[in-house]
């Protein structure tokens, strides 16, 4: 069922595939905000739908037959871009750009528009628990290797506003291979809206991939 | 911030509306389909991309200034076509289709493709929680009086494939208007994946929304 995809591909033309599919992958998030928000008439409505019908089969002709999964490079390296909270082709994703800061800290930087909506104005209680599962998770993987949410606690504390948003993140103990994470949602002000805890464990299919992949073990991209 | 715009649509508009509406967002769930999923050449991409932008600026001519919020029809009918989980115009939605049943559980079977991927060929742990933190929040507005989640607590307890999946979840206890909610994500075979408990409050402005609406109080549609 876990699909690890060696798809002989060198870095450079990983980073050709990379430099066609942002924009495109960009060009939908638009047109999702644009879906949701637009009073165009009847007749543009039944155009946008044609047009879209058919650049979707011709995106369709030919595809990979499940999801996108792991995929390696020639050079070892794995990208998870049909990911729905980080992937380069996913126009789902917002997408979080994270950073892991010498201490160990996981951060991001990211807005959250229209399509994120759950009560009137504001982000859905679940969306800022995908984000903090995955910025959670992130932390959790400090050495490299991803770790899998076991349990994951959301305390809501006041209203997300939809717009700029900033999270953060970081390993409070290590019981064994299992990390002990705390994060939390703040607007730009800093004002803290959403906490979480968590802890998160190195799965099965990790260790699968890390012998996949030879001694010097993947690297996740 | 709140957003109630009363657009003064009858009943019958609001069809209309949806009919338009739904094939539209259907076929952009599509396209995020076919973005991830696609091989084709670097010319058909590039071309994709221009038609796409070309659809998002006809849709952009006239828009809503900020996101769907909560629409009230001239019978007092709310819609929130814009959210996450649910929107009737909103492409991220899977969407989940709810029922209520007599004994007051929230039940609702979807399917989650490539879109909502996390490890390679699964669910990402975030989507499980977006999923249910909606579908508790559901059960637990029992009164046709939507609640907004205080705290929430996942248990992952296996793999959730991507595919055919059905949640459920239903009140354990009220505490004075604050309800205590329980559920979880299953396999088409019933085999439980994630189960979630949490607590959700009236917020003001569901309040403030009643009484806006005058003496029959909104209906959330």
């Amino acid at each position: 069922m876990l699909q690890f995809v060696h798809d002989q591909l060198s870095d450079d033309e990983v980073a050709a595939q990379a430099e066609q599919f942002t924009p495109l992958t960009q060009s939908v998030r638009e047109l999702i905000d644009a879906v949701i928000r637009t009073e165009a008439d009847d007749a543009t409505i039944a155009a946008a739908r044609a047009d879209i019908e058919r650049v979707v089969a011709s995106l369709s002709e030919r595809q990979m037959p499940g999801s996108y999964g792991m995929r390696v490079s020639t050079s070892g390296t794995a990208r998870a871009w049909g990911n729905v909270v980080m992937g380069l082709r996913n126009p789902m994703a917002p997408p979080l750009d994270i950073h892991r800061d010498a201490d160990g800290v996981s951060t991001a930087s990211f807005h959250l528009g229209a399509a994120f909506e759950g009560p009137p104005g504001l982000v859905h209680g679940g969306v800022a628990s995908l984000v903090l599962d995955h910025l959670l998770g992130h932390a959790a993987g400090f050495d490299r290797r991803p770790r899998m949410t076991t349990t994951l606690t959301m305390h809501y504390r006041r209203k997300t506003p939809l717009g700029p948003l900033q999270a953060r993140a970081h390993i409070e103990r290590m019981d064994g291979t299992t990390a002990h994470v705390v994060g939390h949602i703040a607007e730009p002000d800093g004002r803290v809206t959403v906490e979480a805890e968590g802890t998160f464990v190195l799965p099965r299919w990790v260790r699968e991939l890390e012998e996949l992949s030879g001694d010097d073990g993947p690297r996740f991209a």
